[in-house]
């Protein structure tokens, strides 16, 4: 019987990366789904674990553990199995770097892209009220600004467009940085990699232009890499949505 | 003859982290200072260092080490010295999670309001055209952006708003913290505090009315103790502007 509990939306974006470290270090755990397009992550009984109503967050006994990069390294700390850091102190500062620069710098714009052209046409025809509802209930103000901006289609053109700069930079970036070795930062699949995928895995699918076997083959046999191991496999057949399952790009063959 | 070298503006927000951190451990390093209000970090001999042109970068042999938590976390991880990580891994999160919450959420915030009433000012009155040229020397668009608004006063009422009402929360929550045990997310000294003394020890001077031993009465017992640590008097020695001269408040017997 497991003693770890992980809140979690779908195997992507944040929660995917401790879905996935768990996976990899074969660490059982119990998975409580919390559907972002509902809302449920504001929803008292959630916020009563995690006040902020940011997900993922994960129970380990007593312990409450939230933000998805530091539950990845507690994960690869705490549990047998696997190495998910490399061993030398320098190509963790390299895996660290790209972690804060993913984490800090690319998601947020990737996030924006995705909230606009999906999450928020996906809830726009809720109920108004039941959608203001939704909004007041969101702890964090800031959070609250972002989710009306998606909902509403609100976003300024500014916005999207250095959004869409730093997809295109951080793509040039992930790009340069594989075709060194294969893996970010250091030279074996590390918490960087499931960072990575679980931010990147949809890019052909989103940024087709940008991101595709002639442009940035090193993206791509890496996706295809991470999309065939054992653990990926697993955690993304625990997806609910069309956006987990519409990755038939990266099986083989299908270039 | 130390193989360690540190490009660095004064001992505070990011530079002071890895200088701290260095001074912790007993490690000596070679300084490089870069005046941040010449612009130094974004001269074609530092580009060739970090062409980022962010501060600090760190050189240990012929590697080039940026982002100043990562650098932390290798400088604790590959010299010896006293630890600065606690042992157990959910500590080891909790510290990671302060870094977290102050290096993404909490300092641009800080940064935004010091960059307004201080940076601006301090560099408004250089010639016109130096400084558009200076500006223009920065590699980093949204670099460009937030320095162009620091310069000529234009962050928005809602910006600094936004980063006044962070700093009220941010200010909360590290009282709230400190009154558990005295420091941030585990029972020792560690990054965590060296991060938020970097991020901090100004508090008392630019926030007197959030910050003071009436009202933050934990906040300012642990900015002391750390103010008195011999590293931190060792590093603070190597301030040269009135900017970490200031700090008589934190003093014992100043309140």
């Amino acid at each position: 019987m497991t003693d770890v509990t992980l809140f979690h939306w779908e195997p992507n974006a944040n929660s995917g990366k401790p879905m996935l470290a768990l996976a990899e270090k074969g660490v059982e755990f119990k998975s409580h789904y919390l559907d972002l397009l509902n809302f449920d992550q504001h929803k008292p009984e959630y916020l009563e674990i995690n006040p902020q109503g940011t997900i993922p967050a994960m129970l380990h006994g007593d312990r409450v553990l939230t933000e998805s990069t530091a539950i990845m390294e507690y994960v690869d700390e705490a549990f047998d199995g696997p190495a998910l850091m490399p061993a030398d102190a320098y190509e963790r500062l390299r895996v660290r770097w790209w972690m804060k620069f993913m984490d800090q710098w690319l998601a947020p714009s990737f996030s924006m892209i995705g909230w606009s052209v999906f999450v928020g046409p996906a809830v726009r025809s809720k109920d108004p009220a039941e959608l203001e509802a939704a909004i007041d209930r969101i702890p964090m103000p800031e959070r609250r600004v972002a989710w009306r901006k998606a909902i509403y289609g609100s976003f300024s053109d500014a916005e999207i467009a250095e959004s869409q700069r730093r997809v295109g930079v951080g793509i040039d970036m992930l790009e340069a940085e594989l075709a060194k070795g294969g893996w970010l930062g250091s030279n074996s699949y590390s918490l960087a990699d499931v960072n990575g995928f679980n931010l990147g895995y949809a890019l052909p699918l989103s940024q087709p232009d940008l991101a595709n076997d002639q442009r940035t083959p090193h993206i791509m046999e890496w996706l295809r890499k991470i999309y065939e191991r054992p653990a990926t496999r697993f955690i993304w057949g625990m997806g609910k949505t069309d956006m987990v399952k519409r990755v038939e790009i990266l099986e083989r063959g299908a270039a």
